[in-house]
């Protein structure tokens, strides 16, 4: 039974999320038993095998939104094509070929009573992913859990339905072939935003629910969520650029923080300038980021050393801001106690960095800004799995239960103690 | 300032939980830096001085619930005593000498770039508790939090409101004296149950909240909860006994598990008995557990073989009871495929053990059953943070989401990576 979507009679039946669950309840615990490198290598095959149609359907999806007025951007990231799809087949062979992170033994040791504890790696089961327009989320989370022995039950949006649709298929064909549940992997497959609300109240069902999507989304899910959840992305990113810093290295870090990939979650949205440091260097960085094409909003020291730059004032809304765009803050402080307090007040927990050559102060940011990644003299940007070596990433958490910054595989995995006895009683 | 409840003109004032939280967020920067050792010193050193005006308060809530004819073991729970209050401030000065969980080196590693990565163990922050009448949680969570570097917002039962109260304000006082902020330890002053609810919601205020009690509660935690939450503590334990368990061995782990402490979570509440063990060893076995005062529940295949013990047919809603009581559901099963489809199906997921000497009957259910602690030949009661050494415990999880089974000041902590750069950018 390949298709989730088409009755015995051939036309669609309607969506039955408590029937999903329940199927992939019972995937969950076949999952665990089977050989997921081969499931994964069917997987890439499928995606390959099937592109005419995926390509088709998604064809559709994107001429409907283009008709709709949908802006270009969202477009563009909707839109798949030949090279886009051998780059996701790809990336879930790399995905094959990381170490399993299941059944490594985490702590052991042996109490008084003879009794012999092991912490070991297992599945979560069920993880279930609720994603904005990007498709390539489809292949690429499906392929994460099962690496990860869980199986997905994926919710994209409505304007990638068709696509995800496709996409599923061909992965449950490629599964079923390489002997495993095609329920490993499922497609949330009604627009009905009340299908979200009940996937996140499935306790008991859902073992995990990560998002991943713009701050409306996460908020929407965190906030609902009864299921244990990830909380993944919003980066309200600062670079403080301290009284000690090198300027020239402050100069590079700030560029490569805000122009080289604004709309991701790394990127900088405001940039600290001590009061010393200002004078001499931000002038020169204000020029710089303008004729890079940056929207800049100052506070007033700013403003006065913008020269001809132009500078917007500065409100509160703009320190909170996570702009994914080419548009910075800009604020200049009294020195790193203001700063260290800018940061705690605006920052959203994800990734801040402090250019610096004095240890002390580098020190004291890393130890007093509590966030998921602190930087000395190192752009933000590196905040991501694959820059830190783990090799994939399903988000980048900024809470701090279970994982807190890059998600790799390490993280989408859970724990159990099996003990060994010989009779023991408490007694 | 140490009383939160009082006014400048010295009547009780509204509790306002957006100020205790704010204060909460104060407090938990200066508390990171601070001696905690010290801090929990004289903690318990409060405890003690504070004995008389603790003992007038808990004789007050007593003697309330007493003429309001609340069941006896309630008031016993709340019965606070000189012995009691001594064994309090023991379990603060033990959790003081326990190593401190902050500050330890998780990983660390070197990009190929020379970035240096390091991930490190870092507080919480701000961590709530809601819990029911025992007062003693409430010494036990505000110790255990600041041993991690956190605060402690406690929320306990109405009915044990001017016990906490009073525990409160001598840890208060205590945490002045040694020079830490006494909003280290805050209660939530107001019984309105709106309260509760607030402080679940308050996201990015709240880093982490712990429920502990009865099912109701954590119940109703879970599902209102918008921040972290860890669940913890419902356990519908079994114990497998399997057609080649050692008989002797069986009988005493089901004794330990069932008639030594029958109200606590790791409690055995259904047994399951292998069909072809059965026979010989069941009718022995619901005699011992009929002498000890516990009440049967059994399937048919129990039911004929009860002879003179009373046994009451069981319903499906045995199955899913956790009894926390001298009571226990029976249940023959056909073979350990039938025994692990009954645990998958009413297993809370806290603590299973099987009784066998196959190696390969042992091995099957440690890696099938999902759960977070799987015994082979031991007693279900080992699921402890003591008894697994750690110290200390904060509670049992039974989510599969950052911590999973007994939790110890190990999972009280969560972590930051700390980047050092010589001026790296990604580019």
């Amino acid at each position: 039974m390949l298709s989730q979507t088409t009755s015995v009679a051939g036309g669609p039946s309607p969506f039955d999320l408590a029937a999903c669950l329940a199927r992939a309840r019972v995937a969950a615990r076949l999952v665990a038993a089977a050989d997921r490198e081969a499931g994964l290598e069917a997987l890439a095959d499928a995606i390959e095998a099937g592109a005419d149609v995926v390509l088709a359907a998604n064809r559709g999806d994107v001429e409907r939104e283009r008709q709709a007025g949908t802006a270009t951007s969202l477009v563009d990231r909707l839109t798949l094509d030949e090279r886009r799809l051998a780059g996701m087949a790809a990336a879930v062979r790399q995905v094959a070929a990381l170490p399993d992170p299941v059944g490594r033994l985490v702590s052991g040791w042996t109490l008084a009573n003879g009794l012999r504890v092991q912490q070991r790696t297992v599945p979560f089961g069920v993880i279930a992913m609720v994603y904005e327009s990007r498709p390539n989320v489809t292949v690429d989370a499906a392929a994460l859990a099962l690496r990860a022995g869980s199986v997905a039950v994926l919710r994209g949006s409505a304007n990638a339905l068709a696509s995800n649709r496709a996409l599923v298929h061909a992965m449950r064909t490629g599964l079923e072939r390489a002997g495993l549940p095609p329920d490993t992997v499922q497609l949330v497959d009604d627009p009905d935003r009340a299908q979200v609300t009940a996937l996140l109240r499935a306790r008991g069902q859902v073992d995990l629910v990560i998002p991943r999507g713009g701050a409306g989304l996460i908020e929407h899910v965190v906030r609902n969520a009864q299921v244990p959840v990830i909380e993944t992305g919003v980066g309200n990113c600062h670079v403080y650029v301290h009284a000690d810093a090198d300027p020239a290295m402050a100069s590079a870090i700030v560029l490569d923080a805000k122009v080289r990939r604004p709309g991701v979650c790394n990127a900088v949205e405001t940039l600290l300038v001590d009061a010393d440091m200002a004078p001499a260097w931000l002038p020169r960085m204000l020029a710089d980021l303008h004729a890079h094409g940056v929207r800049l909003h100052g506070c007033e020291g700013t403003l006065a050393l913008a020269g001809e730059v132009p500078v917007e004032p500065a409100t509160e809304a703009d320190w909170a801001t996570e702009y994914l765009d080419f548009e910075l803050a800009v604020r200049v402080v009294a020195g790193i106690d203001a700063a260290l307090a800018h940061v705690a007040r605006f920052g959203s927990g994800h990734s801040e960095a402090i250019v610096t050559r004095s240890l002390r102060a580098g020190r004291r940011f890393q130890d007093e800004v509590d966030a998921a990644a602190v930087y000395v003299n190192a752009s933000t940007r590196f905040t991501d799995g694959f820059e830190f070596g783990f090799g994939a990433e399903i988000g980048i958490s900024t809470q701090k239960l279970h994982a807190r910054g890059p998600m790799g595989l390490a993280q989408l995995v859970t724990t159990k103690y099996v003990v060994d006895g010989s009779g023991q009683v408490r007694g």
